[in-house]
């Protein structure tokens, strides 16, 4: 069913589960698609469409049932599986996600933290304690690891990469500012701050005045 | 001239600038659009209409002069301009947003930190003393602020900024997980990490598997 869905509703469903987590943990669990669009600022014809791609859980007049809907997305987003994450570099970046709780609610558990400082090893990070970079390599050959997000410098973030997809890792979650080049079957989700900064600076310069 | 430029070519922009970067600090000055469809993985094609847009810088045969190409483009994404950013939370993102000196190089100048954990006001984070978050409105009065950096839990994110927008702040950088609700001529960027791992998540699940 899931491959049917085009990738253009696929972008808007992390935002329709947030909103509805936001419902309900407000205690809403019905909700109408015009009051969902008042919400989330998208037309109503919108939400119905793109919910109808996965069987349109509304009832006529009547609205969404907030939880299940939830669930039904949340599915197709994989968050009913659990994810064991490690996290190479151990830098402030590398402990904010650590340490962000929300992350292990949705089945995110950080298992590991890494990196070459020796500083840092045997240091805590919450409750994980950073590992050296050394030790990585039988880390992932001992454990299971379904996502390695890495806050490494761009200078080494692809070398790094290309060594784990050869150590069996396939998905990366990627805040260097570089683009790791790896093979087709491996997924690989960028998070570039510095693009995200140059579409502000774009938007401010071209923000219309009065 | 940059009012009609599509939306979509405005998306890229940053990832040629990141990419026209990279090609600088490795000493090259010329480059055709082959070549950096290859670097890019974009169609040659697609980059030479994409110049087109802002007067098509490639010379025929020859391709196009990198720094000229990078600096036209940086202009129009407004970097070629200096803002003036304060972070608000002192938590580990925010010190990794004051620490990351990639920002300064593109002109994004952190000039003050606050946090409302008296533990952390008065403590440095790389040149900057974290300063108490009621002494926010006074410093936004007595100085210029061009970006406010808003690494605050989500229940207190759009109160705050519906603060600082009364206050005269136009441009938000936000990495709360929720939106701002702010007017119209306020410029909001989001980061969402949650929904930036969400989409990793359903292409883990949605890998197709040999």
């Amino acid at each position: 069913m899931e491959k049917k869905i085009s990738s253009a509703v696929i972008k808007r469903l992390p935002r329709y589960y947030r909103y509805l987590s936001e419902l309900l943990e407000n205690g809403i669990d019905r909700i109408s698609s015009q009051e969902l669009s008042h919400k989330m600022n998208v037309t109503a014809s919108q939400i119905r469409q793109d919910f109808n791609n996965f069987g349109g859980f509304g009832q006529q007049g009547y609205g969404y049932n907030v939880e299940i809907l939830r669930g039904e997305i949340g599915k197709i987003l994989g968050l009913d599986k659990k994810y064991h994450v490690i996290i190479l570099g151990a830098g402030n970046l590398g402990q904010a996600l650590a340490n962000y709780t929300g992350f292990a609610r949705r089945g995110f558990l950080v298992s590991a933290i890494f990196d070459n400082d020796i500083k840092k090893v045997g240091q805590k990070v919450g409750d994980i304690i950073v590992r050296d970079m050394a030790a990585l390599e039988d880390y992932i050959q001992e454990n299971s690891v379904d996502i390695v997000a890495l806050t490494l410098p761009k200078s080494k973030a692809p070398e790094v990469a290309g060594e784990l997809v050869k150590m069996g890792v396939h998905a990366f979650w990627n805040f260097a500012a570089t683009d790791l080049n790896l093979p087709e079957d491996v997924v690989v989700e960028n998070v570039h701050l510095a693009e995200s900064l140059m579409r502000l600076s774009y938007n401010i310069v071209n923000l219309p005045h009065d």
